[in-house]
């Protein structure tokens, strides 16, 4: 049925990445963590809120003709858990594996405390250790702040 | 060429909207425009940078089982002034219409002017005079600031 419903919207891409099973709402800071802005010149399609038999619903984004790296989408896990990836040639699946949390979070997510050293003016990117993976916690490794809800709204 | 490359992408949906001829790099900022953020209850189609015949590359937005109304999409004018709106109902185009400019902007565009009523905290929208179209030429109603580039850099 999920499957059913989304060949009812998007057609198989050529080459390229497909990221499924994206929490419902959650494409568009998927798009943020991978850096995909309005000017990619990649071919984007984001799918928004498609029906899925086993969440519900759920967002799918493909990127043509860029083979996205593990360490590029773990970051995904953040904000969508039950991502998964899958790398494709030649519409085939070649390679097929789920987000991993990673064990720190680099330049992606904003300290909560107004007073850290990663929000002030100097050259510091923040930076955070992965401490619990379900729940998400993550405590800044400046200034310790405890970051454990509402992640996605913490994205830089 | 075009509608062609766009099948092989995305397949007609049943009833809905389908925003058209989107300037590449626009599709994020027309969402935004409509209001549709990650926690739509529609399904939302997004395709970036689609090549296209008669623009070399586009941007595509499908919002299934809504029916824009004009006056809800002529401001997406302003950063795709070329964009078309189609009315879907059982598959077939019921409807179709080109943006127009409006002639007010209200509550859509930051003003420049820091100084501007409209960006304190008064509860005032902001409110601008299109007195251009051709590059667009938006006056503000409160202090007179013209703004004349970059106008997506400054959606609210």
């Amino acid at each position: 049925m999920a499957s059913k419903e989304r060949e009812l919207r998007v057609k198989p891409i050529n080459n390229g990445t497909v990221i499924d099973h994206i929490e419902a709402g959650q494409a568009l800071n998927v798009l943020k963590i991978l850096g995909i802005g309005g000017h990619t010149r990649h071919v984007v399609s984001v799918l928004m809120n498609v029906p899925s038999g086993a969440m519900g619903a759920k967002d799918v984004v493909k990127v043509e003709d860029r083979e996205l790296e593990p360490e590029e989408v773990d970051t995904i896990a953040l904000i969508a858990p039950r991502a998964t990836i899958n790398i494709i040639r030649n519409y085939e699946v070649v390679e097929k594996f789920r987000v991993a949390m990673p064990r720190n979070v680099i330049g992606i997510i904003r300290c909560g405390n107004p007073n850290c050293i990663s929000n002030s003016n100097e050259p510091v990117s923040s930076r955070f250790v992965v401490e619990s993976m379900d729940p998400v916690l993550l405590r800044c490794s400046y200034c310790e702040f405890v970051l454990d809800k509402n992640i996605a709204d913490h994205l830089l």
